[in-house]
């Protein structure tokens, strides 16, 4: 890799002819040998364990000399290669993860190669992220709206809030990007502002509520109803409750696909408690906001469509791979009142290289950003939107294999209403006690990832561990359900001494 | 790219056999093209503004019907590939963004093959994570510290910032994780929060604050020396000042390396200063932290090692591609504290895919993540930290030169002193007014961006405006900079009138 041009430089490229020969053959065995290995997947187990010979081959020192990009390439075939955690493989239904595609694969390298920085600028890589984000938005019911592609689920559901927190206060006369949450000696006094989320609503909340400054209380969990669906009397109860006690609501998140059953919350009458009681609406659709896409399933996330921000993944059910998420926010004004810092500066650089400003820095907190957008850019039109679709409802169509299978077994048991695509079902033949079921699934699930059968996850549902199925798999065949359900019965046998 | 297999089901794989060989010929040609416009960057122009016919290409709906890979990558060849935003080229001076490598780039391409998902999880993916911090956190002088690699430096220095807030406010017996920086009504009061940083501290601290509920009031920003570096007396006076007025000193902001001049604040004093006044001290060293790899510029980020937390990016003058920072912690327990919301659920997977449990999120906000890790873990093996060290120390020298070249002209004027490896520079030849200066160096950046020849930025210091040259580039050689000063001579002279 080292090159020493005439005057003595340095460089990290090839250098001269010779070198970037060199450096393309490697190049193309990495391609060839990446593409062996996804067209490969399913003959190889679904996950296997790290030995720990490899293991402790991560406890090198950083080196002073090289070794040489080939010889790197080989530790990584030896050592990184083999023991992923199962996400590309046809039969991981362990979390909505995605699975990544060839074409992604290969986006990722172009973007690398043009190495774009999307603060914006005047350069075709921000047109391509603005294009991908306008596409995005009409297709998901908010055509006009402003947007940002970011790291994950939480970046985007995260940023949501924040433009939530912003927006809300600002109509209360509190500007949150001066005084922040806080209660300055001369500021004005007003109570903690408070958001609400059913008690199923992913972990982000959390997070983004303690990261905000919000705090964990400010965050109000609401109950569920027997489909794991926010209830929406016990939310408006807790509103009048906490006005009462002097709180300051603002946002009211709804969930479109649920982390652990895929319920979707009844978005439309959140969206009408949200206009009644002047709060913002933000859906959190890390997977099941793509659902939206398709005729059939777009009922199960109606009013998805009239939230005022909006988080989803297109790494998830968007097949696309990691990172691709995206935040949309209807009004594109608040958006960038939200985070806008550079106005004056761009006022100046109408021509040159950053004449396009820096639109993507004034929606989000991220100065430097990656050219995500190429890989959705390339995939959409290259897949097109059709087969998408199909592809999504086929991963629903899988699920629904998988539930009635599991339905027509008496050694099987569904735990959870099944809407979408994720199923929540254990081992429980007759004759074993209840309070071994938990233990002896717990091991089922182990085993099925240790023996590489597939790579479900599990849950507790009501204080019973249930394997849970995740389907966001472009890979997955019904036959690759079949074979789930087949190694649940046969270890559960095999433990159980079930016959 | 479609494929249809025996039972009708549908994948994003190319399929049978010939789908991935032709998908195999296209990935060659992707690389062959990409390795193509990277060996003959010094060929191109710097820069080149889009034709506006390729601009309302943009416009196109998302299509139903997909086009395919092959013709998905023409339109990246004709629309995207030739507009890109200059940084890859040797002549590329304009902001501290880096120049992404040839290996860098493959190194996407696996990781984006591999698609890992780095919560955590038992896999390989996590342990080379792992081994990189492991080792930036020896070679930054906190052997033992945590870390996490992120999107950027606003992302590193943020996460920073919030464990800073969590620390120092719990040692004050405040939970800003459960009440947020709000005041409850039955909660504690106490006075705001806040933080100090210099005038010339990068923008992200403004966005920080905003973020975690701060406020922007509560960055305090403290005067300059005339080297741009931050009045440490002043600083004091402010603290006890803002004591005195009930406010909440929590941490100091010092820069190792500013965006404006590369200039680096008295890190040890700073650090003297903290302990003293028993407060967090975190370094932004976005650029500038990775002087500290060298024995000769060592000591003008001197203190760095102190630092309860510290910021960076390895996409800037670590020279590889978009994106890849870091944030370190000293104490890792600390940093765990601030963010990890999993410990119950961990207790029960010993075993499995999840065995590793989610240490990368309990470390930050983010869930998914990317493989950020592998080009930093492959380029590091390949290229080896002496040479590193050695393209950093060039970038200095090559600064140095073009400070002597200014210096040494009649014609141009050194706007500020220039310690590492930005200058801040203009024309300014006797006889042209100072009132017109500031109008004629816009004109003449914007003619070298426009012309291809180079691209420098602009900044403002004491009214004055200045062409600046942040070089981070490991393609630059002395060469281009001396291309630099004369097209900034040449198109000054033709603008000026001067001889």
């Amino acid at each position: 890799m080292t090159s020493t041009p005439s005057d003595g430089e340095l460089t990290l490229d090839p250098g001269d002819a010779d070198g970037w020969d060199a450096f393309r053959g490697l190049a193309h065995r990495m391609v060839d040998d990446m593409i062996g290995h996804l067209s490969t997947l399913r003959e190889q187990p679904a996950w296997r364990e790290m030995p720990s010979a490899v293991r402790s081959s991560f406890g090198d020192d950083a080196p002073r000399a090289g070794i040489g990009a080939a010889a790197a390439y080989e530790r990584f075939v030896r050592d990184v290669l083999p023991y992923p955690n199962g996400n590309l493989h046809p039969r991981f239904f362990g979390w909505v993860q995605g699975n990544g595609t060839p074409l992604g694969m290969m986006a990722e390298m172009l973007a690398a190669g043009l190495d774009a920085h999307l603060a914006g600028f005047n350069q075709a890589p921000a047109l391509v992220e603005h294009q991908v984000l306008r596409w995005l938005a009409g297709l998901l019911g908010m055509p006009g709206a402003s947007g940002l592609l970011v790291s994950g689920g939480t970046m985007a559901s995260t940023l949501g809030l924040a433009v939530a927190r912003f927006a809300k206060a600002r109509e209360l006369g509190i500007d949150t990007r001066v005084d922040g949450m806080q209660r300055w000696p001369d500021g004005p006094a007003h109570g903690p502002l408070v958001f609400y989320g059913s008690r199923e609503t992913h972990g982000w909340a959390r997070k983004a509520a303690e990261l905000l400054g919000i705090g964990d209380r400010g965050f109000r969990r609401v109950p569920v109803d027997s489909e794991y669906r926010v209830d929406v009397a016990a939310l408006s109860a807790m509103l009048a409750e906490d006005r009462a006690a002097g709180l300051i609501p603002f946002c009211v998140i709804g969930t479109a696909g649920t982390v652990n059953t895929g319920a979707s919350d009844d978005l439309a009458a959140l969206a009408d408690l949200c206009a009644r009681e002047r709060l913002w609406f933000h859906v959190d659709g890390a997977f099941g906001a793509l659902a939206y896409l398709s005729d059939a399933l777009r009922p199960q996330v109606a009013g998805l469509a009239r939230a005022d921000s909006l988080g989803f993944d297109l790494h998830k059910w968007g097949y696309l791979p990691f990172e691709c998420a995206c935040v949309l926010v209807r009004d594109p004004a608040v958006h960038r009142d939200a985070f806008a810092t550079t106005a004056s500066y761009l006022a100046e650089t109408r021509r040159g290289v950053i004449a396009g400003g820096l639109p993507f820095a004034d929606r989000g907190i991220e100065l430097t950003r990656g050219f995500k957008a190429l890989k959705a850019w390339m995939s959409l039109q290259a897949d097109g939107l059709d087969k998408l679709v199909a592809l999504i409802e086929q991963n629903v169509a899988q699920t629904r294999h998988l539930v009635a299978r599991v339905q027509a077994s008496d050694e099987l048991e569904l735990l959870a209403p099944a809407p979408l695509n994720v199923a929540c079902f254990r081992f429980a033949p007759r004759g074993v006690p209840e309070k071994d079921l938990n233990p002896l699934n717990e091991e089922i699930l182990l085993q099925l990832q240790e023996r590489g059968i597939a790579v479900p996850s599990g849950t507790t549902l009501g204080g019973r561990f249930a394997i849970r199925v995740a389907n966001t798999n472009h890979r997955a065949r019904r036959e690759d359900l079949d074979a789930l359900v087949d190694g649940v019965l046969a270890i559960g046998r095999e433990l159980s001494g079930a016959p």
